[in-house]
């Protein structure tokens, strides 16, 4: 089957950023994720359901349609259209749609369809496609990728810390709290306290208790420094590429020299 | 209408502070509207409202009257006076002072007023057209502004995240915990967990979400540390600009060379 | 004694992770740690323990005599058994089994024995014999080597800080709060609310107090990030140096260039 | 007068760290501190004061005889034994023993004499005459020192959010929430939350407050990471200026050479 000139114009359309209609369609496309979203929100709040639940049950059918619609237009107007169909975001865009549909047959479990539309939250990614972000977003990705052997180092140590912290804890505390109960219970708090969150459901009351939340306070203090610490470098490291180019000076080999240079900085020489 | 000589040195003291002058009228004038404020904040306090109400009042009005006749001064002394009018500074100066003269006329919404007279603290940050402080906050800004679109993609992460999140929370603990009564409140509490801020008002209390709050909270860590990472590379590259060598080429005026530079890098001349 | 073939053998799947067999005995190991962890975790909750306590009980001692023969094997087949018994490692190893058979003659403290088994968590840095982890791991250990003098000098002020602000608020809140009873409390609420954990157990109600609070927590602020900057500028020089040039000058054989050096910094001769 | 040969021996002890008699002085005096602030903290405790009073009295006299030894030698072995007195840890050596010699006339006050001998724990700071920390000390310091204008300027934006933050949260919700009783207690709690301590107990309990509140908060998220930056880039450059020397090559001009570098990487010349 050959593709067709409408084939082609509705792919620019739908899967490009580059002309006026593109960037249209996809302001509009994220535009109605967030008001979508918003809506099965409300939908969830009991007194908006009981007043407002009729309106926010057409609204969720409106926007059911209209990504159905765009999700056979993507299919149809892309080459490979199972690779589309596979694709993380394929899959996410059959999501956001399909449990309206299975809401017409399964009655009761509604509630939990309403949950899986959610993930349709995960289609604003597609903002990305614009460009100004997306060299942006590359910088990140490809700062945390290159620091992922280090986080998951800095957590297996976290994990560790909060087991032993917790467990010490619960033979500390647990004889006259009735909040440290078990050792899972005071790893949660271990893990509350380390990352300075602190809800305060959770709290040592026996002065040696106190004495080791302290010390496990300001732990956290310098290990949340740890990721902050990580991750800076990297990224660090992923903007100074960005801006230097590779290219080393013919006559003095000196390199690292900036993205616009013509001339080396040190001898002159062209590069 | 020829400037007159007391109009160049009125516009001298307010709004250069070059001149000793000009320097005291500024301290002066920072120390009029932090003593303001807190006379503003003092009063919405219902026991000292009853006690020094009318001493507040008095004290209110007589800094209004000082701002107005600032603020007239400001608009006779400067040559294009419409183009300050409608800045933002010039707008903050005019809500410093309208509510008060309002008072007058409208009652019982004097509550609201005082609220929008407190924006006069926005004034302050005329404290930065003091030399000292001026370069470092443009180095401040230029950060933060060439770090916006990273931030930007990293708020939109953090919002689906914390909307994902909070749907899986409430399927989890909505039915035996009455604070994960919608999305949206659950939703709020993925925020105030993975910001570590831990009001403590609402927590799990079921295993399994209490499981899941501690996957949120050590996520929210690693989280913390991007933000941190972005601004400071920012930081440091902007800082790094700020010690840049500011010679220009004598052969073809290209500037912003390194500071190791010893040849342009665009023409290859000597420096 | 001379090594024997199997001794050989049982080392290189053992103590070496090069090998195929070597890294599934690994991971195989990681996995044992994890499961018999949670399943001590688990034991520690009421409830668990009474409709699974024999199940769990069962599986304790699966896990024992799996690791007393892991433990016998190591012991045999290293060539200075003593050194691996008196290692750290080593006297985890054991006092990851011994608590099990200890329960045997000991009652009542089981309680207190299955704290002990927890440390098998610690196990878990095996995980750093992987070759991919080892070199990440190193860098954090390296940097956090590096910092560790600038971290004390830290620690010491924040204890000091801490010690004057929490005496400060004794004085200002204990006449109308009774939370504040002690300057001990008073020192464990200023380290809660300087970290930024919050609790919220202890928490000022008078005016000068929460003035005084507001003061800690923007402190806190930026204390914050000094440990951020120690650890992150240290780790910055240690990523850097790991990408350091690795040759040695031909003519005095000094290492350590800079990546950019084109001659021995130490003798001149070319690189 | 003179200074004899005794003179300068205790002077050699106790205000230098070269020798190990002074050394061993040191870290004697280190211990005492330590120990007699913690003696304090107790004995503010009312259980222990009751129960182990009088030895804490004695200890306190023990240490106050000791420390008032200490002061007189330090003042007579010095030189210009002005300009220790009135030092700042001269000022803080005299307040570590005024305050017992105080109670023995003062009565009923003996309360907040206790806490004015608690700032002999600014006396801590004296290890930092120990070599090894000086220098890390130099460098935080002088990081600190560095960024102090771009921190006033960033603490100077977060007084005028919290401001604005706290009047707005205000109005929204005062009407419905009594924590919110006043403009300054509203303030309060958007300095809780920004800086994400957390107590909980201030929080919005209306959805508009609660939706302002979760914007508080990612905006803390933001704002925490910008003291990170400043401090970082600071230490930093403090880091590296510590490693390089400012000489340039001869030759090439090439400059940024590490400290101990001989001849210059780039062209090879003798620095």
């Amino acid at each position: 089957m050959e593709r067709q000139a409408w084939q082609e114009k509705v792919h620019e359309i739908i899967y490009e950023a580059d002309t006026p209609a593109g960037k249209l369609f996809d302001l509009a496309l994220i535009a109605s994720i967030i008001i979508s979203v918003i809506a099965i929100m409300l939908d969830s709040i009991p007194s908006i359901n009981a007043s407002h639940g009729d309106l926010l049950y057409k609204v969720e059918w409106a926007f059911t349609v209209t990504f159905t619609i765009e999700y056979i237009l993507r299919i149809i107007s892309i080459k490979r259209s199972r690779s589309y169909i596979f694709s993380f975001l394929g899959i996410i865009d059959l999501l956001s749609i399909l449990p309206t549909y299975l809401g017409l047959f399964v009655t009761g479990q509604g509630h939990y369809l309403a949950i899986v539309r959610l993930f349709r939250v995960l289609r604003i990614f597609r903002i990305l496609k614009l460009a100004q972000y997306l060299k942006e977003a590359s910088i990140l990705i490809s700062a945390l990728h290159a620091s992922k052997r280090k986080i998951f180092v800095f957590f297996c140590t976290v994990i560790v810390l909060v087991t032993i912290l917790g467990s010490i804890m619960y033979i500390v505390e647990s004889s006259s709290n009735p909040v440290f109960k078990s050792i899972p219970h005071s790893i949660y708090w271990a893990i509350v306290t380390i990352t300075t969150v602190g809800y305060g459901d959770m709290a040592p009351i026996t002065g040696l208790g106190r004495f080791i939340a302290a010390i496990v306070m300001l732990l956290g203090y310098a290990i949340i420094a740890v990721p902050s610490g990580i991750i800076t470098s990297e990224l660090t490291q992923a903007v100074k590429n960005q801006f230097n180019n590779t290219t080393s000076c013919p006559s003095c080999a000196h390199h690292s020299h900036e993205n616009d240079a013509i001339h080396c900085k040190v001898c002159g020489e062209k590069l």
